[in-house]
């Protein structure tokens, strides 16, 4: 190729809507192992993209904690998505996957790649739709690991290292797997036509009901509501570490809903996964300005962390359906995630509900609007089904969640001691800090 | 495969030079369709690179400037990459883009996936040629933030927020697809043969020169060039943030190179994609060991700040020709880049000129080198040609820019009161510090 | 695709086994042209990807080190990864690969991929096994500066920058070349039946035996081993930049690892590169709990430096044969990776041997057990000729660096002086600091 405009021209003519049904000769068309490949190839891909979220996590709360709480917040997020891999190994894919058959829940078994039809199966081949098992493992095996990370940002500075980390094998191991089956694994909901494309509920708000619980019955940092009603603010310590967690995040955000599509070995499905990637920034895109603008009016300032909150609440939003909407509508759809951080984030501080990142909003809130945002454009679905979807996995994880975060309590104990968190995590829980030669020791409160 | 050397060993044998013409039996051939998914796929692959370097920048930057005014920083890039996506929707592609048919201009319009051929049009399928009209919006969209990240590091420190954002509105939405059209949308300049393969100038010079009026009509910062001549160095706040954003630059680079391409359908153009990765690492690594060696003679030691930047203006180097350079000449050509930073960023101070993160050096003066230094290796082009076009590009990017910096200036005015300046951005405009635990305030200057 | 579930139920029936044979229909079958491109594809893919890891050395790096060492550490990393794309042109490649033909060296000329093979090849082509040469050289090009950001970990805070540098030209021009022409040039060590899928001994323990050499010639850091036997901590300057270059490391060993496959063009190696990924992943998990549980029952807290280690253990453990062992194994090979960690870390410090980031445990001695551990999960290799291979490598690569480390330290010398190592290398070697406004300098020694 000698210059874009040559390509470009041929894109006028060949270019095409993603909508558009194919109708190819048979010469033309992909093969059944291409099209086995470049599936699988999409697993991979989107996988990694995925994988990688869990390094934005980590420095978006890193920079959203206070100093004396950044080490032990990494050590949380890296030893999450080690357990969310070993877990969804030893349980959870199986019971999310293996045999759901339109009910509640998979078998209790091993995952293994060899309980997985064959190569040789050529007909179903030639329809395009194969990949490799493990490739599936991994792609869902990174999502599970997303939903622990949402719990970990807001119960931050405070929640001891172990019983989070036990929550964290229940989470990724039974109450994600169970509430997925109803949907991804082809449970009733999915009968009922329930329909969230990438995970705006299953996964999203998954972590964010489980944060909420965690959250309430953990109780908010020393100092940060004072007696007489006053919010104190708790700065986090770096504001550009937050912004490379929130750019990593929107970048692996590309293959969490592009890699939803599922397969790519057709050109309706290529383009479909390009239709995925543009609502996709859109509705982050959308998500910052109106964030920004709101913060501008409604405080005179521009605020950075509504800012990137507000990306991350327009990629929540359009999460549910990514497909189906036009660059238009996902703007709409991402500017009301971003203008449910700003009201969000102010309502949980009166509400006593200390929110150390404010996953909350961005995860649980903006995941609802999602989901029930879905029959503004997809025709397929219902508000009222869509309701059953948000309400009964959020039953569900409430409930099991409070069982386990109560058990946890009163067993082993969820909250470090008032002079450990004046301390601060790092020193009292791992022995060190993450920035020892940085600061005066004198974090405020 | 059980060993490297298998591979390898046939490597011997079907290895490709990058020139050599396909010649291929019909039934060895890649089918129509797997050539509209690779085209696609590269387009989305390297596109989510080219998003990345968002990322890069804003580390770039946060790590330049001082730490009053990172935060501030942060902010600036991840509103100036949503404003980016929001207005090439809304007016850019399609000014750029669409029926542009060797004039100066494309049509005011929505850009919309729908207005693109379709499908069943199987002959031109059978070329090899498509990709989802939605795969190049995508790619091309992160090319116009990557224009706007170079002028936020440039006017870094002293700008005001909105004044910097509704410029950002007008280089993406206008400047940069006007003179994009000329090239890359099949205007004027690529009717006289014009060549500049990833945008050299079209992306890093037009960056640049808006960046370099911005500057000028800014004026430099406060206690940058004291009364008596001497100069100031304002070091930056974390070596580190800086090394990162340019090596999430680098990676991103091989999107941006390797993507322009603009298609991976063919063994041809895997080739093809396969050289312009390996120039543009040598290209870069040349930069970085150039002004490595140039600093130790000049100045007896090395400066780190010069090789980051000697690693980019090499990569801007060879934007403009990526593919027919040899991997010897690519080294060149990027060696020039980085003495050019090392000369050019002192002489920036001479002129009074203030570019807190080098970036008219990097990515102006480069890209003019880069720009001319086509013909060295591409015999399709000429040194008059090339000249013509970073010339009149330059001087609308200029006359442009001047007119709205300048209208700007004496409307909302665009320069922090000097009390905010030595404040800090980041308290003055946004109400928060990058890093409120380390440090003591007393930032020089 | 509509919903995760159809795809999921079709995985059911055309899933598949790692290790089943494809037994295709003609027409079914990729075209040898798609399996060139889905290849080269593969290269440039997990090429950038390992491209990346230097990103991840770099940060690991500056988080590990004293803030007053940073900014050098930044700049051996993008120097380093210069000099080795740029020494693997001019001798490295064609030393490794080029007519080695079961013996103990290639030919020493320049790389070009002129050198290889036509395009018109129609017979190799059919097999799909074809490549772009320069995808290839990228991705050899990358492993190359993995070996070279090892050493540099080693021996940061003491050593000099221009004799670092000039040991990395002939690390990667030269000792790393010939050991991996022995094994993946086709040499004698392959003649005999050695494994080394990616790289455990050819690339980590490699970058190992140097570090381990050096860090012996070079001594310990000024203060790190008291007179009476005492072991001073040197606490490294940011946990969060260790953190990240850990999670950028694991993402790119998703590339270390699956491209080693070397081929993505039939279905077959899908599944091979599919399992890879997760064995990889599950390996790092199981390193990262291991380390995590035994720094809990050893020193009653648990440990985040130990648990970066960990996962980085865990995944050069699987590193020489990711493809044949079941996640199972795969976690029992990881678990071990991890608790070499947390044995050796402390045995290295009784033997004065001063390793500031840990990379001897992480790189050697789990890069020998993942090497020796190979004939657990792959009845075509046997211990003796694994053994033969680690001895083999290691005792040239111990007596080539002994040579060259010898000859820097008597004639230009490796170290800074006392007084320099007390000022730290960033002003004493650079001029510059890493964090000019944190800290009040008063760093530990």
């Amino acid at each position: 190729m000698t210059a874009k405009l040559i390509k470009l021209g041929s894109a006028a003519l060949i270019g095409l809507t993603a909508m558009s049904a194919p109708a190819l000769a048979e010469e033309t068309m992909t093969s059944g192992e291409s099209a086995y490949i470049f599936n699988t190839l999409l697993f991979l891909m989107a996988g990694f993209m995925v994988m990688f979220m869990a390094a934005g996590f980590a420095m978006l709360e890193a920079g959203m904690v206070r100093s004396k709480n950044v080490a032990i917040q990494c050590t949380k997020n890296i030893s999450l998505f080690s357990i969310a891999g070993i877990m969804y190994y030893l349980v959870g894919y199986n019971l999310m996957y293996d045999g759901v058959d339109a009910g509640f829940i998979g078998s209790l078994s091993l995952w293994s790649p060899d309980d997985t039809g064959a190569l040789a199966d050529v007909p179903a081949f030639g329809e395009g739709e194969g990949y490799a098992a493990a490739s599936d493992w991994y792609f869902q095996m990174v999502f599970v690991a997303t939903a622990a990370s949402i719990v970990s940002g807001t119960l931050a500075e405070r929640i001891k290292l172990w019983p989070f980390l036990i929550f964290t094998v229940v989470l990724t191991g039974f109450i994600y797997p169970i509430q997925g089956a109803w949907q991804w694994g082809g449970g009733w909901l999915s009968e009922m036509g329930f329909s969230d494309f990438a995970g705006s509920t299953i996964v999203h708000s998954t972590g964010g009901w489980a944060a909420l619980v965690g959250a309430i019955i953990l109780g908010s940092r020393y100092g940060k509501f004072g007696a007489n009603g006053e919010i104190n603010v708790m700065p986090g310590s770096s504001m550009p570490l937050a912004t490379l967690g929130t750019f990593i995040l929107w970048l692996g955000w590309f293959g969490f809903n592009g890699g939803s599509q599922l397969a790519l070995g057709s050109a309706s499905n290529a383009i479909d996964v390009s239709q995925i990637f543009i609502n996709t920034n859109m509705a982050a895109a959308a998500g910052v300005i109106t964030a920004m603008v709101l913060t501008q009016l409604l405080y005179t300032k521009v605020d950075l962390t509504m800012a990137l909150n507000g990306a991350l609440a327009g990629l929540v939003s359009i999460t549910a359906e990514p497909l189906t909407p036009t660059l238009g509508s996902a703007a709409m759809i991402g500017a009301v995630g971003g203008a449910i951080v700003v009201v969000a984030v102010p309502l949980l501080d009166k509400l006593k509900i200390d929110d150390v990142v404010g996953a909350i909003p961005v995860h649980l809130f903006a995941g609802i609007w999602g989901t029930m945002a879905v029959p503004l454009t997809n025709s397929d679905t219902s508000f009222y089904v869509q309701g059953v979807g948000v309400v009964s996995i959020g039953a569900f994880v409430v409930l099991a969640s409070l069982a386990f975060w109560l058990a946890l309590k009163f067993t082993i104990g969820l909250r470090a001691s008032q002079e450990e968190e004046v301390l601060g995590l790092d020193k009292a829980e791992i022995g060190l800090e993450a920035y020892p030669e940085f600061g005066s020791g004198s974090q405020r409160i």
